[in-house]
């Protein structure tokens, strides 16, 4: 067989893998309780690997806010200190088969979306998304909102849903996409069928309703909440197409706000890396592209599996956020299918006469055709200590692809 | 000040009072707690006033369907003997502040939504939608769910409506246009809302779990739940804009299966009517187009306020069901400019680049452009007996606005 076939057939494989992927909820615990590798003291984050002195302002105020909920330092200054002797290890999610939003920071004491994806067996985690101390905020108010997740709703949400049992989230997903959800920055439709969902599960679950009420105000209120749920959906369903000899399909794009890196099915686990991109975007009142930080954060998994910037034609209500017309929107998800390998038989796009998203981002034709991946991305501030400032759109950088073509040609190249 | 002047003047206060309504569900309360004129062995229907022995098929099963449930008769049978000796008062729902879906029956213990224009303070009440009786089935199990319905969901969402003091739903509607609903027949996002939101009062009214639990599940499967509640804000948006001197807006447009009437803001009481068309649709499996009854229903009064139809380019979703394409939907949107008299300010298109909703349907302007409203509905069988069999897209009949023309003309000749 020549090496084309060879990758045609290992591509197709990918995306069989990817399209029969089942994503299920199936418990909301505590990052040391199911992370493998996980150690205390220990920080995951998004991205490829770096370390703390090279990370950006985002990330480090994050890891800073991260470390004061932790109670392993008492204050800013003595997190940074602890920080730069050392004293605190600093993996990527990536590496834990996890995912993170923005500066993507999971530690031990953090209740995770618990994911497994049904069909091949495989778990992945992703931790809550909210809008301060994950964009490098570190503040008392931020701290507080990850207390309140860790200390109240999460855990009744997880008494529901083990009440429950689990809960199927392709449903969810299949649904959410013929509602304008594009499962990357607007998540209105997902979270409120979600709430739903776990609205029945906290009511079945007999809990007292101060819990009740605090929680069902939470997940009702919460126009991402289910962005976790689709970052860990999208990390079981594209670690179960990795490591297939000869596939050129990426299996993992991740920001750190440093560097942009991208994983290759057939290539192992190895990075391919490119400066972070500048996010072309929208900037909330206050701030403007002047204070912007560069691209960051593991949600370009949404990406990864077709869907965020993919099926942005389908989610013309996210335009107020990131910009760009209907018209332009539609362009790109077409355009899309000039670097993908397949449709989805499942995920749709009603906006487009329903046809499949497009997914399986295959290396040769980035580099063929000189079109990268789109996606849609919030914007931290390039300084620490700072909230959401903005989304908008931001291209992958075409020199990860490049070397990773380089790469598959030497690997390969005995064929 | 010239006729025509005083046309626009009074149209321009037409649509802006449509644009300043403000519907508040406050009460979900039996017909006969709170409809004018509802009298005690009364059914109202919908669409233009009809005899007993002119209806059409579905509005007689549905008729048969409400005797049964209010015990007025034992059997099928004997409901008919009851009608065709005159012994059951009918009148349509408009000539009651009401509205219901179909066949539209309402009968004094059915409970209905209770919504209040804020703004004018003028109440309107829609049923309960459901897929049988109101398509005029009258088996067992189609009685079984107006049963449901009186006994349990709706005393339950009364007393959690009540604990949370009202509910405003143009947040809901302003939010589902932006999530693919176009609020006719597509609930898919307001239903979800709107269940978010109940499920909170549900669990702060401390309602027993047996309740609670057949509650939420009800109100969280029930895609179309949102539709009465649209039908009775349209109903009280549109009612505050009737009864301007000198306005050619059409205030309501409804059909009963064998006559399609349309009411106009300054024309009085009196209905315009033409048969009623046929829909052009798509058909549940089992059944095709020889089945179809004519179109039926108050649900146009969507239309009626710019949603439904008007809107659907902005809902491609709902293409499976009724037929079409993303851009024909799109250009049915935009046709409708050419009839109607403003954009609303809030209920926005995302999918068109945001523009507001077309509404105020000018009968002058149909007649001129011979561009008539486009309403998707739903398809009932043409026999009783039978539930939904279908969907599709039907256009209002242009005679009805000709001779709405005409009585205008003649109203208005001494000026």
């Amino acid at each position: 067989m020549e090496i084309k076939q060879k990758i045609e057939k290992a591509n197709e494989e990918a995306v069989q893998r990817m399209i029969s992927g089942l994503p299920v909820l199936v418990d909301i615990a505590p990052a040391g309780e199911v992370v493998p590798g996980l150690e205390d003291r220990m920080i995951m984050h998004s991205g490829p690997p770096i370390e703390w002195k090279k990370m950006c302002g985002a990330q480090r105020g994050a890891i800073i806010g991260a470390l004061l909920f932790e109670g392993w330092a008492k204050t800013p200054k003595e997190a940074e200190k602890l920080l730069n002797n050392g004293e605190i290890k600093i993996e990527p999610n990536h590496h834990h088969q996890a995912v993170g939003p923005m500066a993507g920071t999971i530690t031990p004491s953090m209740p995770l979306w618990v994911v497994e994806n049904k069909t091949f067996g495989n778990r992945a985690f992703c931790r809550q998304v909210e809008p301060k101390q994950q964009f490098g905020e570190f503040s008392e108010e931020a701290i507080k909102g990850l207390e309140l997740w860790r200390d109240i709703w999460a855990p009744t949400l997880r008494q529901a849903l083990n009440k429950m049992g689990e809960l199927e989230l392709a449903p969810i997903i299949t649904k959410a996409l013929q509602m304008g959800d594009e499962l990357h920055n607007r998540h209105t439709a997902s979270s409120s069928l979600f709430a739903n969902e776990m609205a029945k599960g906290i009511a079945d679950a007999d809990i007292p309703k101060k819990e009740t009420m605090m929680t069902l105000g939470y997940i009702t209120g919460h126009n991402l909440i289910f962005l976790g749920l689709a970052m860990a959906s999208g990390k079981a369903i594209a670690d179960a197409a990795h490591g297939i000899d000869y596939s050129t399909v990426v299996t993992a794009m991740a920001r750190n706000g440093t560097d942009f890196g991208i994983r290759v099915s057939g290539l192992g686990d190895e990075w391919f890396t490119a400066p972070a991109p500048v996010v072309d975007g929208l900037y909330l009142p206050g701030y403007t592209s002047a204070d912007g930080g560069l691209d960051m954060g593991d949600s370009a998994i949404t990406e990864t599996v077709g869907w965020g910037g993919f099926v942005i034609g389908g989610a013309p209500g996210i335009l107020s956020l990131v910009g760009g017309t209907p018209e332009e929107a539609i362009g790109y998800s077409k355009e899309m299918r000039n670097i993908t390998t397949a449709t989805h038989s499942t995920y749709r796009m009603p906006g487009l006469g329903s046809i499949g998203t497009s997914m399986g981002i295959d290396i040769r034709k980035v580099v063929q055709t000189n079109i990268t991946p789109i996606i849609d991305t919030a914007i931290a501030h390039q300084d620490p200590g700072y909230p959401i400032i903005g989304a908008g759109l931001v291209r992958a950088p075409i020199e990860c692809f490049k070397s990773a073509l380089i790469a598959f040609s030497k690997k390969y190249s005995g064929d």
